[in-house]
């Protein structure tokens, strides 16, 4: 055993520390199976001293440092390379909610804290901390701050950017930022916090963050529209942003073609709607105010829609259950894909305004160039961000899209670059977009990034090969 | 002439170039005008092409430029070196707005735009741009955003930065970084956005930024409240936002002393309630819903506050001139301190629950340290931002000022430092408080703030000599 892993293990201890072979093997493959890495060990540090240490003596030998919580990264971002000369920092032993505080509307929750824990401290506050999505059981709170994650909720709440008060972060040298305090306003030069959300462990360890929390709502609306084209979507975002004023808290796409395939996966599933629409949107509404008749303006801002001729149909759920059923519609989108078969996926986004124009071009412009491919464009409409995701024909399978999916990446980001928007909304670059990001950069942002990274990471120790593409 | 400044002055023709004494004086004291400096000349340029022929050419040269907006800066962040090898880089000559757009709630400005005519855009466009302060008739966007500009309703939209959807920069060796497109989930790695806003133009310079619109407000509930006791606020405060659902979207407070002041500076003016109140706030809620009754809900938490012991009287305003006489009274605070005579004015912020402590302990301390000097604190409670202000004893003026005011500085900040505040709020550092801020910073910061600006600028030609004191 190398020294240097021996004083790492003397200070951890064994719940700290391991290197055999099955005790690292869950945590070398990222969850969705594409890629798997090797490390020197796995260390778990239990505390910012631990952390620090840590990163003190992988900064004097050299070592590279692959962070990772719940291990759900959609681009294996969390998996070290493939090289084995990393250590692989696990943040899940520090897992403590260190304060929650009512006067401040901020919870201090350290790195391993997993986010449905984060939502439970919350609520036992009266607060609610409005950020959600699929993998709210597993991802962590260090994870989701390192991916500037985002989900469901983003057009109101905002991502976790906009809810992250203060971080506490071990630099890449060692030094520790003790950025905990939650200042609503604080000008006092450059932005650490902000550098490190969404800089995916490549400048720093985040071991802890102060996130923001609101009113807690006492009631939620939730309604399911079929809308009568889709760029009236747009239109009908902003009437019922009006007509609540600005209490929209979702509002998601989805085309009937995915709504059958949810359907046929979920036996017990029905249509919100009697009819067929080509798309259909779940819309949802919060109040925090005691009293407020929500459901009341809903309701009257669909009947006008309906007037308006922006859409075709809706409900609105008349209990929880209800509700919680036009969810589960949602949120088994992506299974009831995966079920079906591969399909090349792509996360981006363009503006709100730009949403349906991108769809309704981008549509058959891969299916002309990809004969057979058939795509299904579903997500987040008041966010922009859309996953655009291409099935292969009818009949093929995996061989199809091992042949294509390269070139179809390539045609769809290409797609939502000419249109200003970006190759990666909420799930970020991490190692499976990396090259993609790097074709496509503008002109000088790969060097500005490089001189940040070099700046704060001169020995090149955190996170290396996620990213940035190595200098050659 | 140098030839580099014949070369400027071809280019940018004699609207974009001057260099005669008394067309630069008026732009070479800072506002408030405590610094003056030189320049070689002062360059308007009309355009980004333009902004970049300047930086390109500076550059070049090693000539270091001093970005500047409405020259309103409160720390003198706009005003050159007083050695005379820089020069003024007036931004006032690019003020289009480019776009206003309902469909992405999104308006694009360039740097010289003045923040009052962002409101107009905005209203014309019927949305509403949330950013407010006193010098709205002057301040630029450009330099709202390089100071990360706060003001008075930062407790429910937020500081410049979180309004701020896009930035198009020129930096320091002349890319340009285009980002103006509002897209609301963005996770390409390093956000440069956010390193730029409140960089106050030492790593490039903003030439037009997207900022984010919200629903036009159709109603505002204004209301001026005495408080039973300081601590009480927080209380209220959170009342207030939980009997609303959040919209509260300012919550000021004053001194009974400072309202004496102004009410002496206003003779027209009275004071909203009948007796007199150690501490008072004015509260604003404000609403963009048709027919929401927001005045009955904040009557009724104002009762329950009363009930309740928080306060011990309240008024609502019944019209508009009188909300607006209430805002005259809060916003004179400034004007009437500075007519009483000199003093020494701090602009921190600690948490908002930590603010009445904060108010309460230093207060004392202050004046028991400087025997007869008089405290006036003031301020946004709602983001724990107080304008700690020291005034000289009575009779004594300037002179007892000049020979205390370091001491008081560094006494003052020494103690929003030990409650892990910060000595710049809203104001940002620019000159004026860049050796305090030195003195206070924390461990490792000034050396990876100093990285950063290697990084990014490593010719030293952005604004040097704000935020980050020279290296010796």
């Amino acid at each position: 055993m190398l020294p240097f892993l021996r004083r790492l293990r003397e200070r951890l201890g064994p719940q700290g520390y391991a290197d055999a072979a099955d005790e690292l093997a869950p945590w070398l493959t990222d969850w969705r199976g594409r890629v798997t890495g090797k490390a020197l060990a796995m260390v778990s540090p239990a505390s910012l001293e631990e952390v620090r240490f840590v990163v003190q003596a992988a900064a004097q030998e050299g070592v590279p440092l692959a962070p990772q919580g719940g291990n759900t990264s959609m681009v294996a971002g969390a998996t070290p390379d493939a090289d084995g000369r990393a250590l692989l920092l696990s943040m899940r032993r520090m897992r403590k909610i260190r304060s929650v505080s009512g006067e401040d509307n901020a919870l201090v929750a350290e790195a391993g804290v997993i986010l449905s824990d984060v939502h439970d401290a919350a609520e036992a506050g009266d607060r609610f901390f409005p950020l959600s999505l699929a993998a709210k059981g597993s991802a962590t709170v260090g994870g989701l701050v390192s991916t500037n994650a985002g989900g469901v909720q983003v057009l109101r709440y905002g991502t976790m950017r906009a809810l992250t008060l203060g971080l506490e972060t071990v630099l890449a040298d060692g030094t520790v930022h003790h950025g905990l305090k939650p200042l609503r306003k604080d000008n006092r030069g450059y932005d650490l916090k902000h550098l490190l959300i969404g800089a995916e462990g490549t400048l720093g360890v985040v071991t802890a963050a102060t996130l923001a929390l609101v009113p807690r709502p006492v009631e939620r609306v939730t309604a399911w529209a079929g809308l009568a084209r889709l760029p009236a979507a747009l239109a009908l975002l902003r009437r019922m942003e009006a007509a609540t004023g600005g209490q929209v808290s979702s509002f998601e796409l989805l085309p009937q073609c995915g709504l059958d395939l949810v359907l046929a996966h979920l036996p017990a599933a029905r249509s919100p709607l009697g009819g067929r629409h080509e798309w259909q949107v779940l819309i949802e509404a919060d109040t925090a105010r005691p009293g407020d008749p929500l459901a009341a303006i809903v309701q009257q801002a669909l009947a006008d829609a309906l007037e308006a001729g922006e859409i075709a149909d809706a409900v609105i759920a008349q209990s929880a259950a209800q509700a919680e059923a036009f969810w589960l519609l949602r949120e088994s989108m992506s299974e009831a894909e995966r079920r079906e078969g591969p399909a090349a996926k792509h996360d981006v986004a363009v503006t709100v305004g730009d949403m349906p124009a991108f769809i309704l071009q981008t549509t058959p412009e891969v299916e002309a160039a990809f004969p057979g491919a058939r795509v299904l464009a579903f997500g987040h409409l008041g966010d922009g961000n859309v996953h655009f995701n291409v099935r292969p024909p009818l009949g093929d399978g995996g061989e199809w899209l091992g042949r294509h999916i390269d070139a179809i990446n390539r045609f769809v980001h290409d797609a939502v670059t000419a249109m200003g928007g970006t190759l990666s909304a909420e799930h970020g670059i991490g190692v499976t977009k990396r090259d993609e990001f790097a074709r496509l950069a503008a002109p000088g942002q790969l060097e500005w990034m490089r001189s940040i990274k070099q700046a704060l990471d001169p020995k090149g120790i955190m996170n290396p090969g996620k990213l940035l593409p190595p200098c050659e």
